[in-house]
């Protein structure tokens, strides 16, 4: 007599979120210093300085009821003026405030674009390895969520399987670039490509198609990489992003909805933006954080450490066998299981109280996520683990 | 090609909304000082000197990546169960942290509640005068919100009309006392009749009929008002809260569900919970803001000048002329337009620069909602501006 659907959404939980449990406790059994942690996206880097002066600042300086009063359900104005002008500047764009819709992460960012587009029968495409929360999303508004199985040689984009599935009732495809869990940026081609695609198909099919790229890891890449702008690339994009990473502010929730500055009947699209969010229940992003983008925005955490970290276990682990895709943003490394079931692999990696994540909920069978938004010493502790794990399987 | 559900009601916006956005601009144009803004519920008292001190306190001594990182989805278990301690030694409740959720403040944990329980062909009742977004929230969910309309002597609940509405479609009810907009608060035998007839009716159906009851103005009553607590009326009950209005932080989004202690197959509507807070698209409540609750739970800030301001507006408006009820609690003045349509008379009202806001969307025709969580100066800058108002009828 309640949900069966949310029932199940909230017992199993994200696979993700079990492991993260399971760590928690364990850490408790054993100590956590002896437990290798690499199941959650968890920035281990503080935020940068200003985040936390700024607080102090604001809470100290600004009037109580206007920093903790509500802001307008799109947001501070002043706030998503000053992410305009900072995409602008960044990227070239042309965003202004009316574009910008601030939202509690890049989960809701998701969900609400999800929820003002979606229609009866309507079909979202993604590419696996995708992001295990995308189909709970899409599933929630009612539509179908179609997979586009990976590229296990470079996980860009499969684009002849991509074209099979992609029809008449295909509302919106969801990218995710740099990609949680393989770590890879899809490059300025690949782009090119499925947005070259994504118009013919428009035309062909007399209806909009919107891309949604969820962007939460823009900051997070290594060496030269460029992450391409879709806005520059596609009018109907939505861009979701999340200052979860970049500031190391994850549990604050705290990001936006960037409306596409060239999406077709982009007020009305922007409205039903504002719908869905206030379908969805929320009244506005977090105040104080939302000031706090306004100071801080432009500014990251130290991210060389995750650079760092990318050498460090990427190097260790295709020296001992393990193969995996060579990651050039995101703090994932995706390694292929050394053994068929994936499930089984995490099992057995729990032995030596490794925690990894299956790929399987990702779309992507047989591989395993590590994130390693860890401490270094954490790695060069947990190399060993590794090695042996690899050793059981010669 | 999208959602025109979601575009209406991005569009249209919420009346309250719609008429705070007005007052921003009017007040640029005019000055803040000239706009008499009694739209919104947006607590005009500071936050208790414990909040600030808290969150720099938090700030200054916390580990980042541990202050701002995820928490459990269901939030913090420290926090949680700070609560039911809180809630158990006020209310002699038995909550432990597991019946409660932590969410983004009330209409979420209202839009939760309504997605973890509903299924096709339901029906959710409401009391009028109901807080708008309890329809919005309900057919999101693609269930039916069902009216009882409002008993205009009292505004207690019309019990005649109650029964002939409920069904056995019937899910769920929703009450809000103190209630948005009435300022009524529901007698404990208000209760008892309610909580009666719903034991009453799951016994015939044979399934059971959950209560929602939206309670951020719980702490917000005059004199010896006791505001019975409904898990010790009735288990199946959902209680959501959100410090908003307690601690004068309602742009900070933080509130919680507390699933009944002996609600029937409470540990799955508990997992349905989580569910639907990830099908929702919320991760975690902010984590900066969940550490506050944990430290200020029992607190509130100064609440004295809400009945200064009851006590003055009541007084003078019904000394004017005015008919509303006497509320109890909350900050609003439910008063009888001086026409029949109240959109008329609001619009009137403005040209004296009072901003009000109508009952439709509160299920109530011809009456208007004026929020006293202002500075009593305001109110007594105003009063002349309500006195040639009622002139303008007489």
């Amino acid at each position: 007599m309640f949900s069966q659907q949310m029932y199940t959404l909230g017992s199993r939980r994200s696979v993700i979120r079990e492991i993260f449990e399971y760590g928690k406790i364990r850490s408790q059994q054993i100590g956590a210093e002896n437990v290798f942690d690499f199941s959650i996206g968890n920035p281990n880097v503080p935020a940068p300085a200003c985040v936390n002066e700024t607080l102090v600042k604001l809470i100290q300086t600004m009037d109580s009821t206007a920093l903790h009063g509500y802001t307008s359900a799109q947001g501070d104005q002043g706030v998503r003026a000053a992410i305009a002008g900072n995409l602008n500047a960044r990227f070239g764009t042309r965003f202004t405030a009316n574009h910008l819709y601030m939202t509690v992460g890049a989960a809701a960012s998701v969900s609400i674009c999800c929820k003002a587009v979606a229609q009866p029968e309507d079909e979202f495409i993604t590419f696996a390895p995708y992001f295990t929360e995308y189909r709970v999303f899409v599933e929630a508004t009612g539509a179908k969520l179609v997979v586009v199985p990976p590229d296990l040689d470079s996980f860009q984009m499969d684009f002849d399987a991509f074209q099979g599935l992609i029809n008449p009732h295909t509302k919106a495809v969801i990218i995710n670039s740099p990609n949680n869990p393989s770590g890879v940026v899809y490059s300025k081609e690949t782009i090119q490509q499925l947005c070259g695609i994504l118009e013919q198909k428009q035309k062909e099919y007399g209806h909009p198609i919107y891309l949604i790229t969820d962007e939460p890891y823009r900051e997070i890449v290594y060496g030269d990489i460029e992450v391409p702008f879709l806005t520059n690339y596609y009018k109907n994009t939505f861009v979701c992003y999340s200052f979860s990473k970049s500031l190391s502010l994850p549990g604050e929730r705290i990001g936006y909805v960037a409306v596409g500055y060239e999406m077709e009947e982009g007020d009305k699209i922007y409205a039903a933006v504002c719908g869905a969010g206030r379908a969805l229940g929320y009244v506005c992003a977090p105040s104080l954080f939302q000031y706090l983008v306004k100071e801080c925005v432009g500014q990251t955490s130290d991210l060389s450490v995750y650079k760092q970290n990318r050498d460090l276990l990427y190097n260790a682990l295709t020296g001992y066998g393990y193969t995996c895709v060579h990651p050039d943003g995101a703090f994932y490394l995706f390694v292929k299981a050394l053994e068929k079931d994936a499930y089984a692999f995490c099992e057995r990696a729990k032995k030596y109280e490794l925690l990894l994540v299956p790929g399987d909920d990702f779309g992507c069978p047989g591989y395993v996520r590590v994130s390693y938004c860890v401490k270094t010493s954490t790695i060069q502790k947990a190399l060993p683990a590794f090695q042996k794990l690899a050793e059981e399987y010669k």
